[in-house]
């Protein structure tokens, strides 16, 4: 080992740390270049077992390490050097804060004796994502450091950021001149690693027991899933839902709309727009059983508080989604294994009437949807329809949020065809799509599509410059309306000009998007119709690289569909009511 | 007064905020479309006095305020939505908490109901910037609040963000819906601001007398100014100079080396060159009186290690940038002020043969670099050199960290033609470069020019799209050496390969910046030499809108020019030790 001070040990410690990750089943490290960061990258790179990214701009870094861990399952890990670049790694934080994402934040930072005193890029980092984080820690300076103790750090940070509760752990990494190593060594191939155990997943009995008795008791019972990113959830609510005979209403970024094992007798694809028909006033539910973060769906939301059902949350992150004060039960448990639980204990067993009521009103509003829809004009609702049908087997699909979140939500149909969807429904921002949608391609899952507006688009920007540069492969579907369309739903946009709403809310950008493509190698092609957008997005997939579709879509056409088929939707379910 | 809980109350609140934001002198606020927000963003637009700057991204608004506020001396106001929205915000925040600007950030939030249950975009923005302001208040929810509060809470706020210390202040605004307006009455056009009187700026007499003794008694000193805002320093500090016969040491972001008044008897040039050569070495300071935040130059630095002179340091800010443990004496008082008093009381002096030295060897310098500059290839010095010669008097320049910053240390000409020099040297990053620059086109103080790299133009990428939407007229000079040439200068670089530099620290960004004019109605032009950058610095001026300007820079030719740099101005100044 390195004397204490040689700048080799700041290398043996780094080593030790990142060599244990790629023990722990850690694959991915997204580096920014910088200087006081050089032995945690260069570690980093030559760890076998890791595959580092180079990413400009540390905002994009963040939320591509997002997508990347979401679609890996895997913790991933940020490294930057000191001062504003760890500060722009904040908004990405967050959204894995909220949504449960195990991100391993590493920043360089000066040492203590060049804090404070105006040296450069120093900045205090010292607990600089507040309560954003599980956890914080400042390790000594490296070059002080042991390597046995990063490496059992490296551990202890896997065990922070993962289990029931996952998120981000931010580590503050003094290192102190000079930075170069002299010899590289490398992990210690012969290192163990820390052995995990964690507890096991399966429902006490007795809980069981106790649920079984509430669903088979409960004719009027609604089983409802919020964003989620385990894909086995979508295949243990069908068959719940299929046992207790009580319908799914599954946001599709639950991975219980689509996929293997999604049964279409149980699950609703437009739960959001039958919750504000007559039908759904007919029909209250007497129990809710909800699983993980609240769902989108603000009609659900008021259709709730007007049922007052009893509400069982299962929640074993603790978030406690209870935006109406209606949880009656809390269940610390793991959703997938609890679903199985229930549905295997209850058995199979025939569609009650109030589940075969959901499934008709459901059929009646796709039907009333598809024939307003698909020989309407172009309209997000047709994009969402068309992209669900022209995607191949097998694609991820992340979602922007601000209307395309919406969209999918009220247009996106059941299927048992595995699709992966992703949204940042943790935070809600339009902050870092592109990148996230990068990140996912990096996890090579399969063919991505990113459904996202033209301010989401705009941005992060910069973000998507990374895609060409790093070979990877996304179609992007940016639908522009020419600003933020989502503020002519609100009331405010009645006062017009007396506030002046386009300037202060819709805020067209006023940029050419069909210029993105000589930046950087991006493919781009203007789409108008239905037909077009199909083919553009086969076709994009099909060829690789980064590729832009733009859909010109018209922000009030749109808007007076969505306001349509309000009213088509109720017309078509009140038979059933 | 609309009663508690009414929508009009809310506007009630903001317009008494910012109406007596308005009556303390503040005229800008730089808005981000959100709904939470409505009442901020409406009342804030409508208020008389206050123009708003509409920024699609939160991020490049917080850099855009930024420049706003040096430009103009004035507090400006960040108005977002919640969620990562204001997270984005974090990088401008630290870079003005460093740096002394003073930007009031008001965030919108859930009201605390809504927090912690899932609701949308809701995060936890109490102390969201943790260190980084000097004062984080929340309010009561706006339609609880007072407004005469409100009105005394601007006024507080102007008092927190600015004086001897300035900086960020961030207020949370939990917002409850409604949120449109029933009716907008407006701040009451008869309220009287409140009146702020602040400590007299000149310096006690004793304080005159016991520094005049300092540098009476002294004969080798030095006066060195770091980053500074206020333009008058550069005169106050050559009249100092001259007086004491002590050179001026002046960082060119001091306001100090160009400007009304500025002495070229006195004020060096080419400090940064100067402290590395023999000449220096065998003139060795007694006495530094440094004024305000470190300065860039290293060599400065290491110098003053050698030296180890008495330091004093005129800090009324407490920032005690002393990286070398120099200090020995801390002045808490105003530096304008101060340097006037002392020169007035010293009274005119001729040139000592320590001030002829050092004036002898600046202009020794500055030979040898125009005779290896002005006729070689295409470098950094050469860009710096010749935008310095191409732009009007008057002209503000907007100088980006990394390697900017120091060539424009390195080789911006000693002036007395007015011109205002602002860089980021608080935490000194990358980010959000062409929007602070294009903070400062907006405060319409003449022709603006931002020296940038390929890296950090792209970076803020985005940013640059708001300028053709808000008018503004900005040149941006891009030096463009294909990736982060900085690192080029360091010891790592020499390990090539087996540290893979190229692609972890260089990071070509492989994007083709010619094509970012297509996107927003941005001039671009490629220039190869001195005369085409020059006549393409002037024309750009002379159009108006945002013009890019690429100049290609090879990182070897340039590192080896640097090099040769050092020895030629080491030899050309050895006569003279």
């Amino acid at each position: 080992m390195a004397p204490i001070g040689h700048p080799d040990r700041a290398y043996e410690v780094a080593a030790a740390f990142f060599g244990e990750l790629a023990g722990q089943g850690v694959a991915h490290v997204v580096v920014s270049p910088g200087s006081r960061s050089t032995p945690l990258t260069i570690s980093a790179h030559l760890t076998p077992g890791l595959r580092t990214w180079v990413q400009i701009d540390e905002r994009s870094a963040g939320f591509f390490a997002l997508g990347l861990a979401r679609a890996t399952g895997q913790p991933v890990v940020l490294v930057c050097t000191s001062g504003t670049a760890a500060a722009n790694y904040l908004p990405a934080v967050i959204e894995a804060h909220h949504t449960g994402v195990p991100l391993l934040v590493c920043t360089a930072d000066r040492p203590p004796e060049l804090r404070e005193m105006g040296a450069g890029q120093t900045i205090d980092q010292v607990h600089l994502f507040g309560t954003a984080v599980r956890w914080f820690h400042e390790l000594p300076v490296a070059t002080e450091a042991e390597p046995a103790r990063a490496r059992r750090l490296a551990a202890r940070v896997v065990v922070e950021a993962t289990g029931a509760n996952p998120g981000p752990i931010h580590l503050n990494w003094p290192l102190r001149e000079p930075l170069p190593p002299v010899d590289w060594v490398g992990p210690d191939p012969a290192a163990s690693p820390v052995r995990i155990d964690r507890p096991a997943i399966g429902p006490a009995p007795s809980l069981v027991d106790d649920l079984v008795d509430v669903i088979t008791t409960t004719e009027r019972g609604l089983i409802v899933a919020g964003p989620n990113e385990d894909p086995a959830l979508g295949a243990a609510l069908s068959a719940l839902g299929r046992a207790a005979s009580w319908p799914v209403m599954a946001e599709p970024c639950s991975q219980a709309r689509a996929g293997a094992g999604v049964d279409d007798q149980v699950v609703l694809a437009h739960g959001d727009h039958l919750m504000r028909t007559a039908f759904a006033a007919a029909h209250r539910a007497e129990v809710v059983l909800r699983f993980g973060n609240n769902p989108t769906s603000k009609p659900f939301r008021l259709w709730a508080e007007a049922c007052n059902p009893a509400v069982i949350l299962v929640d074993p992150a603790h978030r406690w989604h209870d935006p109406s004060d209606l949880v009656t039960r809390v269940v610390d448990a793991d959703p997938v294994a609890l679903a199985h639980a229930l549905a295997d204990r209850i058995g199979p067993a025939s569609l009650s009437p109030w589940a075969t009521a959901w499934r008709d009103a459901d059929a009646a509003a796709a039907a009333a949807i598809a024939a307003a829809v698909d020989s309407g004009p172009m309209t997000e609702p047709l994009v969402v329809r068309t992209i669900a049908r022209s995607i191949p087997v097998g694609a991820n699909v992340y979602v922007s949020n601000s209307m395309p979140i919406r969209d999918v939500d009220g247009f996106w149909p059941v299927s048992d065809q595995p699709v992966r969807m992703f949204a940042n429904r943790g935070a809600s921002g339009i902050d870092g799509l592109n990148s996230c949608a990068l990140g996912v391609a990096a996890a090579d899952i399969g063919p991505v599509v990113l459904l996202t507006g033209d301010i989401a688009f705009l941005h992060d920007l910069g973000g998507l410059l990374a895609g060409p540069r790093l070979g990877l492969d996304l179609t992007i579907v940016v639908v522009d309306n020419r600003g933020g369309a989502i503020f002519s739903f609100l009331p405010i946009a009645a006062r017009g000009e007396a506030v002046a709403f386009d300037e202060l809310f819709t805020t067209d950008p006023d940029v050419d998007l069909g210029a993105v493509a000589g930046l950087a190698g991006v493919h781009f092609v203007d789409v108008s119709d239905n037909a077009g957008l199909a083919a553009a997005v086969s076709g994009a997939v099909e060829r690789g690289g980064v590729n832009v579709i733009r859909v010109a879509v018209d922000r009030q056409v749109d808007l007076d569909q969505h306001r349509e088929l309000e009213a088509a939707v109720d017309t078509a379910t009140r038979p059933l009511s």
